[in-house]
């Protein structure tokens, strides 16, 4: 008897079933999809290691949860995801990071029709009323964050270009509120061009905008993968000691330099791909705990300067 | 060899220590203070429900997180309590839903200022810029989803009374937002007066309008308890078959009224007080797995209608 129990609880042990665990497990399992795009820069592939570990931990603490995880390169491959896990994996809930949020409303407007729980993380859809859930960072809060810093470095103005990310909602909320900041101020916008959140772009655009303005005081490329990019055309035309420039998302490389008293780099703002594990959490403790999550949740976008970079200098992350 | 082995295994799960939590927990623990007010009406008395429920389930998930949960009746108490946690409890972090939330503004501004995390729930502070989290209800989404139904329901306008909450910054924002979206109709509000969130004081505000006015249509007074002293006095002045109202939050009586096609309580607006739940989740999730969770999180308030009150009728709830 004393051994059945034993071998029992080895057995339990052995399966990543622990008693916390299956304390509060119940009879009924479910089926959470998670649906993220291919990583095609630095934070999209935080997003999918964010989504790999969380689903693990996950898993393993509720083991009446199972996840499907799809990575898509691009919409044709993200709604073929959707279509499978709706018909084939029978999901209750969709976690989704839509690459083209314009091109996925549809597909994800099915999912929710079929009667399935619907969290968006980042990028809002065309049409308003789908989700269940909706997790981003604060992006009219990065565009004015941002802006208030140019506002306190360059006190008697300057002229500035501006790298803008992909055209779509997220993008445009950043750049209005950069905008709406500097308004009444002597920082001029010499130029503005999408630079699609990607360093070759960024390089390329930076290069080109280099070759037009020789009065360019600082860059504000958005994104940190971006303004590497941009620290390379600067680095090659030696303008690195004459121009600095500001990103965003909080990449660790990136942080490091502001950590370090960067003058090319002075400051970050924060906008972290771990995100969707935050997204993934809620969700799952909606059907295994019965939390009300359904609402908004937007994560600040926080000034990272040298004074408290540290505690945005993540150990161990991708990104 | 192998007896020690299972003999240990026994000994961890007796702990209520699991393999799943086992393998994330860290070597540091840590310590988050829980803050709330004793229950002065069935709303608080879920949130004292769901926080002692939800510190439970986290501190059996999570063996290296602990919790110290102090329930203050005023904000003498509630400030001493938050005095206690720092200087002797020496916490992490704070969860807290403030009683009056302009008499703790200053204690909980001390606890941020001591580098502890702050996470507010439900009730906004007097000064911005203290808390790491919020989490609450959509207060202007309340009064405006409320008022929408009114328009529907009343759609050649009508006479109606309003029975506000406390004065506090949520009263107003649910108040505003009624009055704005009612803008333009012909609904016309006869009185307002502050009941509190109260049953006795529902009772006593509505018997004292009907007394004052015989033309009474509608009553809006926000809040499932406030609703539960108006019915008490529309059934005594025999009104309970002529004048139908709405209150607010999801309180089970009622969403079975609503459910079995009540005239009197046509609908319901969602404000659950299982948010501290999620308050603590995240709160915890920051500190055991590095989750970035500072922010806003604003949960919907839904309207509950016949059709659709059944996937808000908890089982088990005690509110």
């Amino acid at each position: 008897m004393r051994l059945m129990r034993t071998t029992a609880l080895v057995a339990l042990v052995a399966a990543g079933i622990g008693f916390a665990g299956a304390a509060i497990a119940q009879d009924k399992t479910y089926t959470i999809g998670v649906s993220v795009p291919t990583a095609d820069h630095g934070w999209t592939g935080g997003i999918d290691y964010f989504a790999q570990q969380e689903t693990d931990r996950l898993s393993k603490l509720y083991p009446n949860v199972k996840f499907v995880v799809a990575q898509a390169p691009d919409s044709t491959k993200q709604a073929a995801d959707l279509e499978d896990m709706v018909t084939t994996r029978n999901i209750d809930a969709l976690v989704i990071l839509p690459g083209d949020p314009d091109a996925m409303t549809a597909s994800i407007k099915k999912v929710k029709d079929a009667g399935k729980w619907v969290t968006i993380v980042d990028r809002q859809l065309s049409q308003p009323g789908i989700p269940d859930l909706y997790v981003a960072g604060d992006n009219p809060g990065l565009g004015a964050t941002t802006a208030a810093y140019f506002k306190q470095a360059m006190p008697n103005g300057g002229n500035i270009v501006v790298l803008r990310g992909l055209p779509i909602p997220i993008d445009k909320q950043r750049v209005d509120a950069f905008m709406d900041a500097i308004k009444g101020t002597n920082i001029k916008v010499l130029d503005s061009q999408f630079a699609n959140w990607n360093r070759d772009d960024g390089y390329k655009v930076m290069q080109d905008m280099l070759t037009k303005y020789n009065n360019i005081d600082a860059v504000w490329c958005q994104d940190d993968d971006t303004l590497v990019g941009v620290l390379k055309a600067l680095k090659e035309a030696g303008k690195d000691n004459s121009i600095w420039a500001v990103g965003g998302a909080g990449m660790n490389q990136i942080v490091k330099m502001v950590e370090s008293g960067s003058k090319e780099v002075p400051v970050d703002v924060s906008y972290n791909p771990n995100m969707i594990a935050t997204a993934l959490d809620l969700t799952t403790l909606h059907f295994v705990n019965g939390n009300q999550v359904d609402g908004n949740f937007i994560i600040n976008s926080s000034l990272i300067t040298k004074d408290n970079a540290q505690q945005f200098d993540y150990p161990n992350t991708p990104f």
